[in-house]
């Protein structure tokens, strides 16, 4: 019974944070999906159901700000330049200004200090640059 | 020459630091002065010039998605829970609600770890927990 | 119908998490949720589906390495002393001897220094005596 | 005849340090002291007899779980990528399996975050597939 | 009349400011400029006026000894590998003897651990060959 | 043969390292061992003999330097906050000034944020009071 359930409702959890995981990567997870194939198939799915069906999808704060706050937290790590990457564009796709990606980076340099807020500019600085290409 | 217009301008920008500290903090700046005096004097004119009258003064990005990317870099930070608990007040100041101070919490969870977000909740708690007395 | 699974799944994990919770860390639960209650409930859930009804119940490691581990990873993050305690108490209540606590703590101060290293040994100190004093 | 100690006791340290080092990482040691050659060479002696001759030659833990406790340790240092590929080497060599490897890896997103987590597999692949080249 | 301040103290500082760049790093600025035009201008001009205008133009430490607390600070932090490489050769302008950069860093390994030591070594190596080239 | 030369050796660094801890801490150690006694003794012994005995002996770089950018690395990692109050005290013991503590500190702000200088100079402060009373 227990397994029913459970199979039932990772499946909904799962289709439920690919979706939203779309909705703010603009990518539909095969990426990360064929990253980990072979070494760790279900790290992809807990990005999916507990990242992006459990946690991105809770009401209470808009995605924007949820974005823009993944930026800022993501400066202050220091290590996780590509996932700082992933998710500067991701908070343009939501309805972030590049303004207001770089004011929060900017920001960052008064707790993180200046290192780690100029590396996350010149991130920022390539997506942008990625997006005037395309 | 010099002299002086660093002087002048420093003044503006240290009247201009105060005020801001004031509107979000709620503070008046006395305190991080007084904590200072005798070993650093300096260091609170740089927090009320650099911090609050150049990078928080900047237009761009409003103070309530500021004080909300500010929650979220300290609790990636770890270490900084006096801040913390500073910034959450801070947050609820500008405009931001309880619930979405914990929603951004929560979700550092994700890019952090769950001991920092977990540590950060129960500061939340506490400083929801003391405007409710007052 | 998706609420439906969910709602039984979510059961499931939540089940299976507080069970593996308190075969863990000898608690049950309680103490998390009353710490989180009127400020993120949906935390304490998640850290009993996510955190223990999905990671720490998969197979592929045993529970006494998959502590030891943790016991690692958190001297490393440096700021998570609450966490430490707890789960050195969990390493030593899923089988690891005090002397594989204290030799996994040790073997951090390679990596992560030796003021980590030490804050944790203290921090194992104050664990083992309470336990003799029981 | 203090100095004539040092040498003498330095030396077993280094010899034991060294064997201990080819035993745990399939490496004699000739590259790390290659690197360092001309800039800091006491710095190979330092890993050699501190590192290996000291800290990994302890008994009271085995070394299958002094590896894996340092791959935990690595991921939530966040910044150690060529250290991190070096030990899951390593942790491969004395005994633990692929599959002991990525939990352990999986384990520390609840502790440092999704993206240390997320690059630590990445890395895990990349050893594994070479690996299977060899 | 606060702009008007605000405009010549600024244009001081960062004539300062970029004067003690230009003495630290032996470089003008430019490149910093360069590499945020088009994302942040304003954030280079912070680095002028605070970072080099202010506090590296502060009397009461000598500039050896600060950049040789600076090249620590940046071995501790673990992931500004590009700043570190700059100040190393900074360090190195300003009076500091090779032997006491690498010193400085060696030492690093007992607060930040072997690798992040290990890591500014091998930056260091790079910084001193390329200065035996020109 | 081997153990006859460790022990031998092991005393020589054991001595020297007492001796140094002693001249840069002004303490001789015991507060230290009996810190650890009952949970990892060894792991005193490895701060004398590495920490003291090998790296704070070596020549190359002055004391106060060395201390001066203790200090800052300590700032920089953020969590270890009993080790930095220790460590200002030992800077000052080795001939730093009070003004030096505070503008490596001070300057820390740059490249860790402001939280953690913040916290660092009421550290110091409160060495500063301490030693006022003395």
């Amino acid at each position: 019974m227990s397994d029913k359930h459970d199979d039932a409702a990772d499946q909904d959890r799962l289709t439920r944070g690919r979706a939203r995981l779309s909705e703010i990567t603009g990518q539909n997870g095969e990426a990360v999906m064929a990253a980990l194939e072979g070494v760790a198939p279900d790290f992809a799915k807990y990005i999916f159901e507990f990242g992006y069906g459990d946690v991105y999808s809770r009401p209470g704060l808009d995605l924007r700000t949820r974005l823009l706050a993944t930026v800022a937290g993501l400066v202050c790590l220091g290590h996780a330049q590509r996932e700082l990457e992933v998710h500067i564009g991701s908070a343009l796709n939501v309805g972030a200004s590049r303004e207001e990606v770089v004011e929060t980076i900017m920001q960052m340099a008064l707790y993180a200090g200046f290192p780690a807020a100029l590396d996350a500019l010149l991130i920022a600085k390539k997506v942008f640059s990625a997006r005037d290409v395309v």
